[in-house]
């Protein structure tokens, strides 16, 4: 359990704080509640596991075309394996399908969930499938495998550590990125082989938000560069900067990895990246507790919230 | 996959059958969709997961006490592992509360599965809540360590075995006991060191239509014996008898062991039992496929059906 739950003020993660102070873990549970992913270990390969259930008009639009509907629903999860660093396995599926859906889209659903799937070697393991008067819920469990240097967790930023993203931020909900972005499986396995990752998680709610769960569980700070914050093309270009950054800190479901490594790490992965995905150096982490980031000179504080107030203006 | 779900003629099989054909198994996937769980292994311990999405209004009454509803939650998918005869070992919760629910009541729900949780050692180790207008929906996935014995599948059933019951059935919707069941998990694992089991799954639909799944995976067929079969104390005592049967064979969330051993096996348990709940013989695998029943003197077909029409009349 990190500490990023007990500070945070929304109320999904003050709820989720109280459940797991209400449970015990088990000796086979090297990590609950509190990180992009749990890890399982009992004899021989640790597992990852991570659970997300998707509802209509929450997640998703439910007029969206429901291949792409089925494709996020596993997608948030690989997502999720790839903020630990380990190798997606199988996956556990279950659907409630409004009574009113055909079952045309209901296998449509399922083809673009089977075909991301396939796409990063994930079998469907289990299933369960009912249908109500309700709206569409689909939950999905992926269970992945530990990499044998083990797993990355939140917690493990240390000051004077560089600080990294994959991609570029903002715009995804209005373009409807956040339905069809590549999970960054793959580009975290190989930057696990060539760096020790410190801390890493997928950026859901957005930089600005989920920046402060390394920081908490890792009980640093950290100081980002605002002109090496990359912006997504799917941000208005017509919009002025500070609007755009702000974008970029906020808008949430970009779904890239935000990570720290050493200096020499950095320096390295700068020179030579193991990847194709643009890599940025957005800042780094400070003894210094908070977040600042500096604008063009000017350093301010940056709020502990899914988005930033009037940011530079 | 078994054949369970190929040969049903209701439509949630023959889709999930169709999910199964689309997709192949990862070398870790030991048994994939169509038993009580899956079973993945890479190296080391052997994991058994299975996964429920439980909705307000068709698998329990929102106006249920909110403790009882959580305790369902966790109470089938315990049942799930019980039938692997595997150990249950860490649990994803993943609610979506109607916005209209108090803070109060959901932490009654989670104090019900809780409460549950431990009496089984279950961790809570990840979790994810949701607030909306639809009507209140929960998804656990359990994770269990199989027992260093191996998993009881579906599929090994042999001619001539018995076949054994526990506890007694039918009743269990209208009396509300589908909220309250004790989840048969050490019975399980007692029975499982004591004896060969060749086959086992857990009742949900009903006597008369589970026993299909493990006739069609092992191809077999089975006789049962009416008198034999253990009616439960909810079913009205009042009812002819052929009725009070019917409602045993066909109203499903016992939530009890169904399982087949050799005779040997069979007698040594009827002999001394290892666990403390009643077993029942109620009949045996037989060469000729599909199921007969003989009440009183009388063979009839058992037909492969949810429910029997006018059996007995």
């Amino acid at each position: 359990m990190s500490d990023a739950a007990g500070s945070d003020p929304r109320p999904e993660f003050a709820f989720i704080n109280w459940v797991s102070r209400q449970c015990s873990l088990r000796p086979e549970v090297l990590l609950g509640i509190g990180d992009d992913a749990a890890v399982l270990k009992a004899n021989g390969q640790a597992w990852v596991c991570t659970q997300d259930l998707l509802t209509a008009g929450v997640h998703f639009d439910p007029n969206a075309p429901a291949e792409l509907i089925g494709r996020k629903a596993l997608a948030v999860n690989l997502s999720d394996i790839a903020a630990m660093a380990a190798k997606p396995c199988a996956a556990f599926v279950g659907v409630v399908f409004p009574r009113t859906m055909q079952r045309g889209s209901a296998e449509r659903l399922y083809r673009g969930l089977l075909e991301l799937a396939d796409e990063f070697h994930v079998s469907i393991a289990g299933g369960d499938t009912n249908s109500w008067d309700g709206p569409l819920v689909i939950s999905v469990t992926l269970l992945g495998l530990a990499a044998p240097a083990g797993v990355v967790r939140r917690d493990g930023a240390r000051p004077g550590d560089w600080i990294f993203v994959t991609g570029a931020l903002g715009g995804s909900l209005p373009s409807g990125r956040h339905l069809t972005f590549p999970p960054r499986v793959n580009e975290a396995l190989h930057l696990h082989q060539e760096a020790e990752l410190h801390a890493m998680l997928d950026i859901s709610d957005g930089l600005g938000s989920d920046l402060f769960h390394i920081l908490d569980s890792s009980r640093v700070g950290a100081k980002l560069d605002g002109a090496a914050i990359p912006i997504h093309d799917d941000v208005d270009l017509s919009l002025p900067s500070p609007e755009r950054l702000q974008r970029a800190l906020c808008d949430g479901e970009d779904f890239e990895l935000l990570f720290t490594v050493s200096p020499e790490d950095g320096e390295r992965l700068l020179r030579r990246s193991p990847v194709e995905v643009p890599l940025s150096r957005i800042g780094e982490i400070t003894c210094q507790l908070g977040a600042r980031i500096d604008t063009g000179g000017t350093v301010q504080e940056l709020p502990r919230a899914g988005w930033v107030h009037d940011f530079g203006r």
